[in-house]
């Protein structure tokens, strides 16, 4: 059975939304940033990046959102979470993915994982990030609300796997000091996908 | 024909030579970011992101790195640059191409994209970065070195879409202050590389 390490809160919820959509059977298992559960061998043995998502699947570990939503979509085609077979339609829903990852994720993080990038002991070089991630997840969040959302999810009228991710990025706004109310389309498809079964699913299991 | 909008150096350069591995019909556009081509009106209508690569199709325009790398290996299946029809090895594939985009290169462009996560006249925030950057991006090679490149290919003994990828980002290692020399098979991967007829073309097309 497939099987999803997660972290509360963290982008791992993105590939549990899909899990949940493509009627896998599947389990999770929680791992304790907290306790720095993340660094110790038992995980690094699963995933050395130490880092959430990882998907263990009868035939090996995959790891990174845009690697395991495909595999997901790829996996489970019923559920019809992406056109995997047409290399444009893929390819543009890959697009997508590969922003929110590369560039509005590592926007955020520079919150609060700004040690990655400076010494973790350069308090104002720190705090320069936290100044800036507003500015710069806010640009990410202008820039997919005028070109990116086609509506009324990401792709149009087809639900994919480029849904999950988005609405868990957005859920971050607050968090980074990003007004929600300036992005229509971002705030209304947020909350059509807390209306789906499948993500009060897995968000209830997250939080129990 | 396709029509890839590039940056010398850029690591537009890993689809420039995976559209040479593939056989594709293709031309190259070049953005002069010295100008600031990137950014005005003419090139924000191809890539609102202000960013290369950018990918022109019959069908529409495709932008990011992994995306455009998938769908040329599934646009041009005869040139077997990527097992897309297998979920998890084509997972496999997706998971290193994720981690390069969202990781490496983005430890990378805190040596000279720091403007990005912090003012751009904080010059102490901006040196904070550029210190550390060889740190950081020595960390990700030391993972891929013991973790990720099978060898002698990425995924083994298959050429794919992995391989123009690394090469471009290993090519900056002398820049961001790393040793290739702690890196026996990411050397050795990046001389395999610079020795096929593909990868010469399109570098001696960029120089041109």
């Amino acid at each position: 059975m497939l099987k999803l390490f997660y972290s509360p809160g963290s982008c791992a919820i993105a590939s549990h939304i899909a899990l949940e959509e493509s009627g896998a059977q599947y389990e999770t298992v929680r791992v304790d940033f907290r306790a720095n559960e993340q660094r110790k061998p038992d995980y690094l043995a699963i995933n050395p990046k130490g880092r959430v998502p990882a998907l263990v699947t009868e035939r090996g570990i995959l790891t990174e959102t845009p690697a395991i939503l495909a595999f997901v979509a790829q996996s489970f085609p019923k559920a019809r979470l992406a056109p995997v077979d047409d290399a444009f339609a893929f390819g543009r829903i890959q697009a997508f993915n590969s922003y929110l990852c590369s560039t509005v994720h590592v926007a955020h993080a520079h919150r609060i994982r700004g040690y990655r990038w400076v010494d973790a002991d350069d308090a104002p070089a720190i705090a320069a990030m936290q100044k800036k991630v507003p500015q710069s997840v806010g640009e990410c969040f202008e820039l997919i609300e005028r070109e990116m959302l086609v509506g009324p999810w990401v792709m149009g009228d087809s639900y994919t796997i480029c849904d999950p991710y988005l609405f868990t990025l957005a859920s971050w706004l607050e968090g980074d000091g990003v007004d929600p109310a300036r992005f229509a389309k971002v705030r209304d498809h947020r909350e059509r996908m807390a209306d789906r079964p499948a993500v009060k699913a897995a968000l209830a299991q997250e939080r129990s």
